[in-house]
């Protein structure tokens, strides 16, 4: 006997939440709708799950197609299954969030969307169906993981400055730090190599470049730790 | 022009990993499976999720009518997308985990499900589908969720003693603990009430009596804290 399931199924679908970080502001990247419904409204990259597909390869295939990103980060937040959070259809969402290092990649406009563009965090347009919720959610998710989770490894190019890291964790946290009181706990958790390298072309007086190590990252991330902020 | 998505559906279903705690050893609940496939088998009481209802409300019902459990901790844990989980038919589905005080519960055999069964979480007989797999991350995420959520809230009785909270984190972290370390790291969190009360009806000699301050439990839930053990 078989008990293969014919009732009515909810659509299922995923949906991206992309964070970017260009060494000053933490950023969102968002799709113009080109279909009803939401025709028009900005919304995370995102589409039905295909019958041959597993979710995570769905999420990459919606990620590649609408916004021409692969091979980032991509981790899965949270599944959304309100009755009514898609009108006129019952669709579940499986959300992913996903890290960019800006500093490598290049965007395009793909097919099935209109634009993707970058949106600063802080002031992104309102969004289609409970998208703004689901951000939300990442965002919560975000700000929880840095604290056990050296998450700037994903977002700051392989050489940065002190600075740059502090700007990301102020971004994400969404308020100003103590410099000397940064540098103190980030120095201390041993997870940076100094790369004995200065900056250049800035105007600035040049700043220490530094590096995480990808073997004391590895093992941060298993034995977890505390960066209280 | 609506956008209706017509295409195959994978199916969609919720299974809940529920732990429970009996002052000794961490408790999962399993239920035979009545139907194929995998029929015979234990299961993760679940099922799938209804078109009409949310699939946090599908979680509640699957509980309730699998186990007769009802108002307790339930969370969503992940959700588990591969092609070829479920023999002969695609189905998604979403995992919750539930968190039950023994001391307050009675589990009732239901109508769907053959009988609902405590087995030690150390102990626990092959499992359907990919719900060994599940499980795993439901450990995991317990034994995380432990360094930063004061969780033996919901698993222990409002009243016990120190030696019972030890055991429930020892059965967490599949560890033994040191006594005096245990004591001294709990008592410095400064979560827990002095009942003035011993232990009565024990052989042994009666231990004094803690309960959770719920005051202080949503402060730290909300802020977070680092209970390294």
């Amino acid at each position: 006997m078989s008990c293969r399931y014919d009732r009515p199924r909810p659509g299922l679908a995923v949906d991206c939440v992309v964070f970017g970080f260009d060494e000053a502001d933490l950023k969102l990247l968002l799709v113009e709708r080109a279909m009803s419904p939401c025709q028009g409204h900005w919304a995370l990259p995102g589409g039905f799950v295909r019958i041959g597909e597993s979710v995570d390869e769905a999420a990459r295939r919606e990620l590649r197609e609408e916004t021409g990103l692969a091979g980032v980060f991509l981790e899965q937040l949270f599944t959304f299954g309100a009755v009514d959070r898609h009108p006129g259809d019952r669709v579940v969402t499986v959300a992913y969030y996903a890290l960019v290092k800006l500093a490598d990649q290049r965007t395009r406009p793909a097919t099935e969307a209109r634009a993707a563009t970058w949106f600063p965090a802080s002031k992104v347009p309102p969004l289609a169906f409970d998208h703004g919720q689901i951000l939300q959610v990442a965002l919560d998710r975000l700000r929880g993981k840095v604290r056990y989770v050296p998450i700037g490894f994903e977002l700051l190019p392989p050489k940065f400055t002190l600075s740059e890291l502090q700007h990301l964790y102020e971004a994400i946290l969404g308020r100003p730090l103590d410099k000397r009181n940064f540098r103190k706990k980030v120095l201390a958790m041993d997870l940076l190599d100094d790369l004995e390298e200065l900056q250049r072309g800035v105007r600035h007086r040049a700043a220490r470049l530094y590096g995480f190590n990808p073997r004391k990252y590895r093992r941060l991330v298993k034995q977890g730790f505390n960066f209280e902020l």
